[in-house]
């Protein structure tokens, strides 16, 4: 059994917070403490809030957005309009450059965090260290998909969990053997995160609780990113 | 909060089963039967089965799996290898048309559902005319992403839920407006199912417990395809 805990109360997010501390307290502070092997999950908004990668920008100014898009990028994938898919520096392949204008004050952007997973392990080495609590942490971000309508939240940065299960060569339920099963368990963990925060509700961090123990370990949101030398559609 | 809950022994689903009969029992016998407001997740491959969706096919035949992709499909996407990217006759983009040969019988194949939202339909109103309860019904396939690593369940069918929820133009916590806010919700609720299922342990439905009221009432597994006019990738 699976069980996925909003985390209420956080509050407005500013530069030099430690995200650790404002969800482990805020946990504490509705009687749903963090134990070992859960898995925190965060938002990214949150998470860029905290590293200070806000910038100015006028949602009047597509250009200026254009711009700062571009300067987010490592290669344009396709342009529809104001529309821009891009791969951002860190390869992840998403609407304009993962920048986010909701939830954020008028004026400024948030840019995804230089380094997710770096962001996750300096989260969960801070539990670990202030509170005593061994957890996974995923920061989350809202994607799009092209051939599905309807974002879905993923794993942009991973610490102390696997991103990938490879289930590849397990026996199926009938013994014979199965060929590609490597599921992509830390997205699946952000998207059901999110089916508890909710967009418009202030929520950016959920406790995932309960999942395999042996997913516990080493893992990166890069593992994620598919190689452009396999992509058929880049 | 939000529970997960694996439904263990279903055991094997032959043509003819009653998909509906075979959840809530296996629920009940593990003392957690379903209640009204649940979501009950079944892959597809139980549908599929149970529907009679079998078909004979030589594993170590290419060309005869080659040619029943192209006939489950309606227009090939990308090829590369034995790998298959092609559109169902129902929209669906995903590998040799959502075909299967894990966990059939050897020599059989399990194609997709003709109809998977009217798949979902008929285990909801089942469920609702045999044991009373009101729930919602997602049935689940695995499916790859472009771009990303490792598979994901997502929403093929859908009944008595929203696929999408549109919270485009509802204000964010800063009260300012969210411009782009569709989140397919019941691709996440399979993903989530899936994390609780184990590809390789047999446990082909999950229910899911706790989910927004406000987001049960119509809604289909069609309305997470994307038209293709919109697709800039197809």
């Amino acid at each position: 059994m699976l069980t996925l805990i909003p985390i209420h109360g956080i509050g407005e997010v500013r530069p030099g917070d430690e995200i650790a501390t404002l969800v482990a307290d805020a946990a504490a502070a509705q009687d749903t403490p963090l134990q070992d092997r859960d898995c925190v999950v965060v938002t990214q908004k949150i998470v860029s809030k905290a590293e200070g990668r806000l910038v100015a920008l006028d949602p009047d100014d597509p250009a200026a957005r254009r711009a700062l898009v571009e300067q987010e990028s490592r290669r344009i994938v396709r342009r529809r309009g104001d529309l821009i898919i891009s791969e951002t520096h860190h390869g992840f392949v998403c609407a304009n450059a993962g920048i986010d204008l909701s939830n954020v004050e008028a004026g400024q952007a948030a840019l995804l965090p230089v380094d997710p997973d770096g962001s996750a392990h300096h989260v969960r080495n801070a539990l670990r260290a202030r509170y005593g609590v061994e957890v996974a942490v995923i920061v989350s971000d809202t994607f799009g998909r092209p051939w599905r309508l309807g974002l879905t939240d993923v794993a942009i940065g991973v610490a102390g969990i696997a991103a990938v299960v490879d289930l590849r060569g397990t026996a199926d339920a009938l013994g014979r053997e199965l060929h590609v099963t490597e599921v992509a368990i830390a997205d699946e963990i952000a998207g059901a995160a999110e089916l508890v925060m909710g967009k418009s509700a202030g929520v950016p961090a959920a406790v995932v609780r309960g999942l395999d123990p042996e997913w516990f370990g080493p893992g990166a949101g890069r593992d994620l990113v598919r190689d452009p030398r396999d992509d058929l559609f880049r």
